[in-house]
């Protein structure tokens, strides 16, 4: 039929099968994964983009509404579907048929009302999904509470036994993580070159987003486009550009697959880094460097963290902003964190966070759990790596009034920062430096190097536009 | 603070200090207004973009997350937001205090902690939200069940007090449809300009995305740019543009206030329309012309759809595609809905099919319901037009596969249509042209003229781009 001739998505059946079969290999019971649906927007019709779960993408490699997966433990799998409503086809088109979707996807593919007599659906495991109106099928449909609370039993089993698998990404997660990597180096080359002063924050965002659409990609996450980058997850994009600003750009594609990228630039509006703006972003882009350096299979991810924490307080306690006795005293203390008080990064796959869904199962190790001091507390992730993982790497320098003024860091303050010297460096606001890495079997490989980066790579694309 | 230095998007106090104090003359009980929160996408820190509730957007004008609106039957009115976490403003920047915000608005703001201080929640009144998430807020804020079934006592009340107000656009509402047509417009020229063949429908729907959020301004809907224009509600965007495809484009901006604009354009590929293509593209550019003709105060507009079937009943007769006694028989006996299925438009305002988050209460007049007929059971909007009324005009001619196959449409087909006409056509899949109208005093505005529509002009702008 004319309909499918369209480029579908490429789809990986033996991959996919593959992660199916290994799956089932360890399941205690069926399990069931459940795309979920498109969340309304401002009425039922009106919904946002659908995107499945990212369970399902991993297991299914296609979004498929309101669809259900089971595995069953001795090796056989089924996609269910609802069924469709009467005038679905002239609405939505006609669509695959069981038998035409079922070899697309190198899977069964029954109507979901038939899941009764596959398995009882009462002795099931599934992971919670995040939208309430899933849960509620989810709860429906296994007669139980699935409420989002800590897993349990033969939940908790399944949620280990796919951290275990989506951790180490195999040859085709690695194929799409590259993809969206290339997407996302295409916005920040399209971002820099449409960077204009007197343009406002929208008009990059815009130039950025519609490269990764000409790309087929959507974002992974609502970009973060803007002058003040002191504000870590700032949205808003319509302050207007001022030569002397630096723009911070984290921008990330997301593959027709679901798969993430992930990277932030920060670059002069001017083309041209003042001095002091030149001499934060060197010591930002030098601890993202000795960060990348560290990474590799054996290394405890929160020491990746604390080598680029050490880095910044080597380079700000050299141009005087952080004092004390030593760059490694700072750190004890905490000091570098006025600064830089976030993560260095976090895993990434399917999703930008990846696996977040299931808290800190996925980022923390068995054992460990988060710190609490300040800075160290929003670590996402600290296992030991092993090759096949992948994870952002994004040090950054930040100054934000809400922590120079905080009460309760108020002697850390006075006690490191000089402000005298702090207000030499008035022109920057925020600067953050993020590639997504690889960690391959003896060392590390980033897979977003195309993007600008340097001093000198990131002034030439800038001033390419202007 | 620096950081509200941005331009910030245009806030008639006035306006919306009025259309409160107009709902609160017609309360029975404190009415409150919940904005919602953004949903999650893959995990609960990543969610889709933000978009309050309409209504909340209609009384507040400003999203605002989390936030109710209360106003109470004495006139008074209150934003009540949630309090702030201890880290929020690290992350999401100072933001507001109350008494900034208050005066931005118009309108004094609270904690929602002090809520009870002001009113007692069981005795209020409100509108269910579509989102479960903020439905189950709702139902433990007001104490009783909230739970999208038909409405009931002050809770219906509200409904028609609201329905009334936004019914009739004032003066604000009128510059936000403006803004938003205006946006609209240059989304279509650049997708004009954007089509070449050989590329894919995503590069026409990137341009246009990009050209709205060039005036930030998102998407109304999720735009429809397909080859396959058969496909009524098409949000796949991967077919590649053949010299001899019509695209058809369904694209509408979203102003940064929440209005809506709709259009939908057909545009030849190549940038010449067939024969065939260009005798069926009058046909439905009459059909929309006799319908516009018929917009004004006190028309039903059961009657302006039924205008337009009249047409295209008359261009498919006189085409020999459609066959029977007259034109007048074949609207009668539904023939024309085989290739017109959908209804002639909607009401238009904050949202794109404004209201219908209430159901049919806005769209049918008290006392109407929807007709039972293939096709004008698809009529979205059945009330007597009245200045200040905004509607969208969009008829269309669509060779939808799944209805000629229809069984139960098999005698209606077979008396009607001339298969042997219809297969000279088959380069026609779909043709929708679709502006947004207001109503005026004595007869009709369209909001969206700028926009190419006749073959002249469409050939034009697409040759522009070639």
């Amino acid at each position: 039929m004319e309909i499918h001739s369209a480029a579908a998505p490429h789809l990986d059946v033996r991959a996919h099968a593959e992660r199916r079969r290994r799956l089932a290999a360890s399941l205690p019971c069926p399990a069931l994964f459940f795309a979920g649906t498109a969340p309304p927007r401002n009425y039922p019709a009106n919904t946002y983009a659908f995107r499945a779960t990212s369970h399902f993408l991993y297991f299914v490699g296609k979004a498929i509404e309101g669809a259900v997966l089971a595995v069953l433990p001795d090796g056989r799998s089924f996609v269910l579907r609802p069924r469709p409503a009467d005038d679905d086809a002239l609405w939505h088109g006609p669509g695959l048929d069981d038998a035409a979707l079922a070899k697309r996807l190198g899977c069964e593919v029954r109507s979901l009302d038939g899941l009764a007599s596959l398995l009882d659906p009462r002795g099931a495991c599934t992971l919670p999904a995040i939208d309430a109106r899933t849960r509620a099928a989810q709860s429906a449909l296994l007669g139980r509470a699935i409420d989002g609370g800590a897993l349990e039993g033969h939940d908790a089993t399944l949620a280990d036994a796919v951290i275990a698998l989506r951790l180490h990404h195999d040859a085709d997660a690695l194929r799409e993580l590259r993809l969206a990597a290339d997407a996302t180096a295409r916005a920040h080359l399209a971002g820099m070159k449409a960077t204009h002063p007197g343009l406002r924050e929208w008009h990059v965002r815009a130039a950025m987003i519609a490269a990764m659409a000409h790309e087929d990609c959507g974002v992974s996450y609502e970009p973060i486009v803007t002058v003040h980058g002191e504000i870590l997850h700032n949205h808003r994009s319509d302050h207007a550009l001022a030569p002397h600003d630096l723009l911070l750009a984290d921008v990330g594609a997301e593959t027709p697959g679901g798969w993430a990228g992930d990277v932030t630039r920060t670059w002069p509006v001017s083309g041209r880094f003042t001095p002091s703006q030149r001499a934060l972003y060197e010591v930002v882009l030098a601890a993202q460097a000795r960060a990348i350096e560290k990474v590799r299979p054996g290394v405890r991810y929160r020491d990746v963290h604390l080598a680029a924490s050490l880095a910044i307080a080597e380079g700000l306690h050299a141009l005087g902003i952080l004092r004390g006795a030593s760059p490694e005293s700072l750190v004890h203390e905490g000091a570098h964190a006025l600064f830089f008080p976030h993560g260095v990064g976090h895993l990434l796959g399917l999703d930008v966070h990846d696996m977040e869904d299931l808290g800190d199962r996925a980022g923390y190790a068995p054992g460990r759990t988060r710190s609490t001091q300040f800075g160290l507390a929003y670590l996402r992730l600290d296992r030991d790596l092993a090759p096949g993982m992948a994870v952002t790497i994004e040090p950054g320098y930040y100054r934000v009034p809400a922590i120079l003024a905080d009460a309760s860091l108020a002697p850390l303050v006075a006690r490191f920062v000089d402000r005298d010297v702090l207000a030499r460096f008035a022109d920057v606001r925020g600067i953050r430096i993020e590639d997504d890495v690889l960690v391959t079997a003896e060392s590390a490989e980033v897979l977003t190097r195309a993007i600008p980066k340097s001093i000198g790579e990131v002034e030439s694309a800038v001033q390419a536009g202007q």
